[in-house]
């Protein structure tokens, strides 16, 4: 990664941590309790790839701060609902997340609930107020999110998840499960960044999507890698965990090696859909290097 | 209640229903079980009060079918969506509801997790697309159901309830945690049935959210007596549960009678705030007798 690269993350990231403490509600405002907590799932971790993914794109089409701002927090808010009620024991029954006791060892299983719930309607508020741009793009953004998390997208995903423990997908059960699970996001991560700052093309939408899809699969495919290879103080999170809940990976369909290949074709894919950009496109080609090449 | 009065209803009531069933994903989409729970969750049950007031509002303000059909939706997804997980064993461990087996009883407590984040997001979905009104409205009605679901609304409303039980509530606060919990989505469905129709000024406003204070209250008033004084069966769902669980009620607070006497109070409220509007109001008014005199 270069030292500019690298800058620009860490930018990205601090404008990403504002924009989420200062559309979260305050923890002096009622409810305390879920507010409090509502703060300690959002803020002060993760590697905040979807807001790094809304900015890069937003940079493509010249977005303004302010709805950048509002578009990473709203999809941030999302993707941290999910994990919060992911982790709760009726699913994965996880202790440990970004380092720290996730929400319903923290608090309990009832406020865990609640914080997941009221950071899905949070981050639909966010995308609906205090946004300046023109209002049919907007709804635009917000069709877009609710398409994203809901059972078409993210929830999707999940419950076909929760229904192959157990049993052998094929390859491609596989990719369309992740393509909902996590992919979904990931592209709307993309796009929301595209329509914070204009309408976008069919020609445009097709690169973006194209795009999003590669790394929404590098994504997952090194996921599953890191699983079974790194350690769960590296990952912040229980390693092992989908091989150990008999889950199928691409490490248990493919093989690890296969796993890694695949992984490096999908960088490049992500590359080669990017080319009508130009070099403006350089920070999502970069995000994909990064998606590829992580350690955690 | 009229014979004019209750045809009416059940006109309201099978059009909310066809609503749902066509704005929910059919059962035959990927991932069916799922779909099929969302489906069993939503279809064939429920009052539809809050339809019922979506369209009541609508009617004073000329709202056209299609977005009073998505307005009745979403908002009652909404609140089917809070109903199962408040159902789940880390809430209130509730095996009946509406006279069927909850959701994580039918299938599991993970389903009804997914089921309720699903809904949710499907919620959304139904207002920000199909709509066939002006952008900016639109957006409006985003904000408005995104607000009264969040930790502003409804999930805030839960966190108090959550927080008290066991301990003394004032009357006021009691009524906060009510005006939150089950008010702020009774009076989201009156502004979206509004919304529907025409962009509401601030004096129409200001009646129509006396009238939806008034009936929140009411709603809720209504249901600790009945919690009180009707059985399982009648309710569709347990009895005296509240009680059994040492929660703060209107009963509890001012005991029987009292209480009937306030929700007659509220009742009248409710018809003074709907002076402005002349006799176009009486839907609205005759669901206030409605939500005062039901026996379940």
């Amino acid at each position: 990664m270069s030292a500019a690269f690298d800058d620009w993350m860490k930018t990205v990231q601090a404008r990403a941590e504002a924009a989420l403490d200062a559309l979260l509600p305050a923890a002096d405002v009622v409810p305390h309790k879920l507010h409090e907590a509502m703060r300690y799932t959002v803020l002060g971790g993760g590697k905040r790839v979807r807001p790094l993914l809304v900015y890069a794109a937003g940079a493509l089409f010249g977005a303004d701060a302010q709805a950048l701002a509002r578009a990473a927090a709203a999809v941030e808010m999302i993707h941290a609902y999910s994990l919060v009620h992911d982790d709760m024991p009726c699913m994965d029954d996880d202790d440990l997340r970004r380092g720290k006791p996730t929400v319903h060892v923290a608090y309990d299983e009832a406020t865990a609930l609640l914080v997941g719930d009221a950071l899905q309607s949070q981050a639909f508020l966010v995308l609906a107020e205090g946004m300046d741009i023109p209002a049919p793009r907007q709804v635009a953004m917000l069709r877009l999110l609710a398409h994203a998390a809901g059972s078409g997208g993210m929830c999707g995903g999940q419950a076909i998840d929760l229904d192959s423990v157990g049993i052998s997908l094929t390859l491609e059960q596989l990719e369309q499960m992740h393509q909902l699970k996590t992919g979904a996001l990931l592209r709307a991560s993309v796009v929301l960044g595209a329509l914070a700052g204009a309408d976008v093309g069919p020609d445009q939408m097709k690169a973006l999507d194209a795009y999003a899809r590669a790394i929404g699969l590098a994504f997952q495919v090194v996921d599953d890698v890191l699983d079974a290879t790194a350690d769960s103080a590296t990952l912040g999170k229980t390693a092992g965990k989908d091989a150990a809940a008999n889950k199928p990976t691409y490490v248990s369909i493919l093989g690890l090696e296969p796993s890694r290949v695949l992984a490096e074709k999908l960088r490049s894919d992500a590359h080669d859909a990017l080319a009508p950009f130009g070099e403006k496109a350089d920070r999502l080609r970069q995000l994909a290097d990064l998606i590829v090449q992580r350690k955690a």
